[in-house]
Order: structure tokens, then sequence, then C-alpha cells
């Protein structure tokens, strides 16, 4: 198994760890937060200033992209890279999530899914193959294998059933992968909810096929913390050290400082960009939420610790007015706000890694929101 | 009278000049374009991106800002400047366009407007004195004096009250503005439509009180394409060379490249940012609509001799693909350009002008878009 992931150093009293994950465009620097980018933009942010922020990496979404503009235009165009003009690396989700959420009539069977559009009725069959073909043809850095999702929560028969399908589908979608002998990478999802007879299983089935990294799915849905933190914890142990670990749509801070400790190296997250738009913005000092009438002649920035633009600009008060009036400019600066947030959290985990000093972050982060 | 303006190039064949209008947050470079900033921000641009493009200074809407959020909160965050956090020149409309667009009920008076708020019915009443307050404490570097607004066509008999009031409020304006001994450059606007006794009365008057600029009103809303050439020859005979004049409102490029000829030194217009965010953009070579079907596939620039961020990373195709989808970076990708493209005609006028070659640019932009 040709290797693309190198731990640099590890945290000594936790399993923290930064790492390189080396891609065909390029490293992402672990642990990484990936902002979602389902129709191959960030809403409310131009790839220019995306960069600027220090984006590593972005999540695209195979089920969108698929249904419009369509394989076909994508491919013609260069594939997904050119076609959106980002040339660092892309995740591509395998769609099973959108497919679960979205469609509104899903048929799952062992060959695999069948389900309408939500946008025509149309009905598309999907099996593994065809989902990894996909994520080929796009071009995508990292191709995630179809998964089988169910909801929080779920009985323990059916999670069964979701994980045998799940490893099913796997086995299908490296063997599909292994035939096109690709550059790209190839990253399993495992399943069984907090069922930890059922996730145990399910990594160790992933384990056998091999594959370049290993996705926690189906979490942050429901589940009690407590729960999801023991399930991160006990699947750190099983997981060997020298592969990535990705916690799928996880993206509370403090959720992330427990998983970081316990191994997780990647992340994705519609939260600081939905939020953004939604006009909830996050601070070292915690949460704002800008619409309120008292911040209407509020000359602060929104986290006098921040040097993002917005911060460095604009105050609450122009913020405010700038979201009561719908002006798409709220939209822009409060992203640029939230994602400068996000990925400068993620800066400063990985420093604190590296000098071996992720505790002391770690609390320095959960004291300063409780202030 | 203190002098703002100052002529740095003139045309030899026509009326084009180059020059510089001084106000207090710096100078603006004619003939020049004011992106419009109704709510305190170009629509789809936080001001970076607009500084980038090269805009000399911005339009803001009276009107919009003295209802939400108000005086007293601009005034308490140290005016306009500072609220909106753009250091460049600020030109304010008088807001008599939106009353007279916007209000469900307007009463015209001698003594001023009385209208009821298009957002929540409240009555206002608001004087030339009091127009001319709200500009003051907004801190605008341009104001302009409250006018007379009529629709087109309105017979002549009613065009002549008009002016007879645009007049008598002009009068009232640059009294109440002297008593304040601000920096701030007070414009008037003159009415009168496409009559041209009345349009001359109307200037004749204006030129008696002085001021530091002449804006022509009420054009380009439906007169003749011709009529309103001649209503720009016949005021750039009659208004002083040492003072800016401004069209207001008028920004289809054809219309701006004869107006620059003559005599024109100012424009204001939505155009760009409006039929942005409409998908319809302009290019050297005439119009695209983008969702229009022939683009979904095609990898060209919006426009090859354009040097945007837009045009020198995305291909139609992507453009399309975002309108579609209607994500925000649709918006603020084709504002970019749009913008862009707006400014840098301007540029290419303000070169040509000091050249002395206005005529062939003038000839090789209609040429081009008649290709």
């Amino acid at each position: 198994m040709r290797k693309t992931f190198k731990i640099k150093a590890s945290d000594s009293h936790s399993s923290a760890r930064t790492g390189i994950i080396h891609t065909p465009h390029g490293f992402i620097e672990t642990p990484a937060f990936a902002p979602v980018a389902s129709q191959g933009t960030v809403k409310g942010l131009p790839h220019s200033l995306l960069q600027t922020l220090g984006a590593q990496l972005i999540l695209i979404n195979s089920y969108h992209l698929y249904l419009r503009p369509g394989l076909e235009t994508i491919s013609r165009l260069g594939g997904i890279h050119s076609f959106i003009s980002w040339q660092k690396p892309i995740l591509s989700d395998s769609g099973g999530f959108q497919i679960y959420s979205l469609s509104p009539l899903v048929k799952v069977k062992k060959e695999g899914v069948e389900f309408t559009s939500h946008l025509d009725g149309e009905k598309i069959f999907l099996s593994p193959e065809d989902v990894t073909d996909i994520q080929i043809k796009l071009g995508s850095d990292i191709i995630m294998a179809l998964d089988h999702f169910l909801p929080f929560p779920s009985s323990e028969e059916k999670m069964k059933e979701a994980v045998n399908l799940t490893t099913h589908w796997a086995q299908r979608s490296k063997a599909y992968f292994l035939q096109h002998h690709s550059p790209q990478l190839l990253w399993g999802i495992s399943q069984g909810s907090v069922y930890w007879n059922l996730r145990k299983q399910s990594i160790e089935d992933l384990l056998e096929i091999e594959f370049d990294g290993y996705a926690l799915g189906g979490l942050g849905i429901g589940e009690p913390k407590s729960q999801l933190e023991e399930t991160i914890e006990r699947a750190d142990s099983l997981l060997p050290k020298d592969k990535p670990r990705y916690l799928m749509g996880i993206g509370f801070i403090s959720d992330i400082i427990e998983a970081v400790e316990r191994g997780i190296d990647l992340f994705d997250c519609v939260l600081p960009t939905r939020n953004a738009r939604n006009g909830t913005l996050f601070t070292s000092k915690g949460k704002i939420v800008i619409k309120n009438v008292k911040y209407a002649q509020d000359q602060r920035p929104l986290d006098e610790d921040c040097s993002c633009y917005t911060c460095k600009n604009f105050s609450r008060a122009y913020l405010r007015h700038l979201y009561e009036r719908q002006e798409i400019s709220s939209a822009i600066l409060n992203t640029i706000h939230n994602l400068h947030f996000y990925l400068d959290i993620f800066r400063k985990i990985r420093q604190a890694i590296q000098s071996n000093s992720y505790h002391r972050l770690k609390y320095s982060i959960i004291k300063k929101k409780e202030e």
C-alpha cells in the first residue's frame, strides 16, 4: 500500500498529532479543516479570499455536481480543479449523505442505491462502482467510498445491516478503484453509530480492505457527546497511526478540540459558513448574533483578538446594518470572519501539537469561551 | 467662491476634459464613475475588492441611510466614512429621487416634501434645509441639494413649476450650507427635462446661486437619445468650464461616451452592479447573458481582452454554473467584472483625453461593440 500520510509530531499526553497528507494537488497539514464548497464554491467567498484565509483544501459534493452541471461538462472542462479554478487539494464527498437526506425516494439494495433526483424526480441508480467512477472522473484528490448512512437513533439490527452493506460497497469501491491506477486517494467510511461492536466491525472490515484514509461517518447527528467521544477514543486505538482519520461533518469547536485529542486529522463542516450567512459569528469570547439590537451602535470589531479583514476594518454596528439590509457584503464579511476563526484555530492546534502544548491550548480555548 | 475643481487637459476636438475634484477625503480624477453603494456598500463587493478595481469614490443614498440605521447611529459612529470604513470620497444623493420613486404618498409643498416612509408608513417632512443638514451630518464629501424630480414625460407647465421649486430649494440649501462653514462640497441639480427653455432657466438660476458643481438631473428616464445629447450639449455651452458637471444616473457606455464628449465629468449608475447580479455581463464585444445554455461548456473567459480577476481565472461555464446555482460567488465575480469593465473604460477615457485622442477611443469602443 502506498504511503500518502506522514506524522510530523505527536502530543505526548494524548493521541493528538500533526502530519502531512500528500495529494495529487499538493499537501495538507493536519489537523486540517475543509471548508464546504458543495457546488464548487465556498458560499459567500471567491477563491482568492479563501486562499488569503489559508484554506488548504475544500470539500465538494459529488451528488450536487453529478446532477448539475453534470460529469460530461466537468470532464470537458478538464476536471473539477480546472472547472472551478482551484488548484489546491479537493476532497469529494461520495454523495451518500445527500442521497439519503435530499432525495424524496430512496431504495437501498445490495447492488447500490436507487433514488429520485431532488430536482426533477428523475430516477437514478448508482452502484458503489458508479460513485467511485464519478469521483475518478471529477478528478478530486480524495475520493470517499459510498457508504450506507442511517439517521440517529437507529436500531442495532438496522445498523448492523448498514455496516455490512457499507463493507460490501467499500470492497467493491476499492476493487473498482484499483483497476484505474489513479494517483487519487481513496478513503473508506466506517458506520455503526455509537454501537461500539458495530463501529469496531466496520473499522476492522475497512482495515482489511485497506484505504488511504479512514473516516468516521454517521456521527454528530444527535448522539450524546460522551458516546461520540468514547467512539472516537476507541476508534483511535483500533486505527493504524500511520493513516489519516477523518471525522465527517462535525464542526463545533468543542467537539473538534476533543476529537483532535483522540487522534482525528481532518474535519469538514458547513457550520462556520452557514452560520456566517445567518449572522451568527464565532469569537474567542463566544457567539455573537449580529442582528441583535444591542450591536446597533457598537463600534467594536466582532473580536478584538481577531486579525481577519472584517475585524480589522468593520464595526459590529456596520456588520449589523449590512445584515439587516440583507446586503451580499454581509455574507461575505461574516464568512471571512467565521472561516478565519476556524482556520486560525487549526493553525494554533498544529502549532500547539508541534510544541507539545496541546493541553494548554485546549484549556485556553475552553476557558476563553466561558469568560 | 472656493475652487475645488481643476482642469488638467482638454480635448481639442470636443468639450471632453480631464480634471481633478478636490474633496475632504482626497481627489477624484475626472471623467469619473461613482459605483452605487446605496446602503453604504456596493452590492456584492467588500470595499477591499472595490479598491482593487480602482474605484475613486462611491455614491451613498441619504434617504436610505436616514431611515436606517438613522443619522444618530451614523453620527455616533463618527460619520459615514467611519461607519462604513471607506476613506475615499463619498457623494451623497439628496434622496429626492428615492422619495418620489419609493414612497407611496408624497406631498410636495413650497416648504419641502412630505412623504410616508416606504418601510413603515411613518410620515416624514423634509425641507431643503433638512436634506442639507442630513448630508452635513453624514459627512459625505459631495452634498447634493434637494431638487424636485418629475417623471418623463411631464407637461411643460408642470416642469416649469418643478424648475422654480428646484431653484427655490437650491437657494435655501445654499443659505443653510453657508451657515455651517463646512469643508464639504455642495452641488446643485438642474431640472427641466429636455425642454431647453426650462433647463436653461434652471441652470442659470443655479449659476446665480453658485455651487461647487452642477448636476443635470431628471434625464436618462425615457427621453429620446437625440434630445438627451442636445440638452447636454447646450448645457455645456452654458456651464462654466471651471466647475465639474455631473450627469446623474446615466450608465449606458454609449451615453457616457457621448456625454464626456459634451463636457460631463461625473457619472453614477446601478447598471454595472445590478446587471452583474442579474447575470448580464458587459464585454468589449457586447453583452453576455450568462444563464444562456450556450455558455454551459464554454471554456473562454467572459472577455479575452479583460484583465479582471474574474476573467483571469474563471470560464463562462463556471460562471454560468454559479449563476444557475444562485451562489453568492456569482454576484461577486460578476460584479468584479462589470465594475472593472466600467472603471477601465473611464481610465481609458482619461488617458485618451490626456493624449488628445478621445475621438479615436470613442470610435474604437463603438466599433468593438458592433463587431
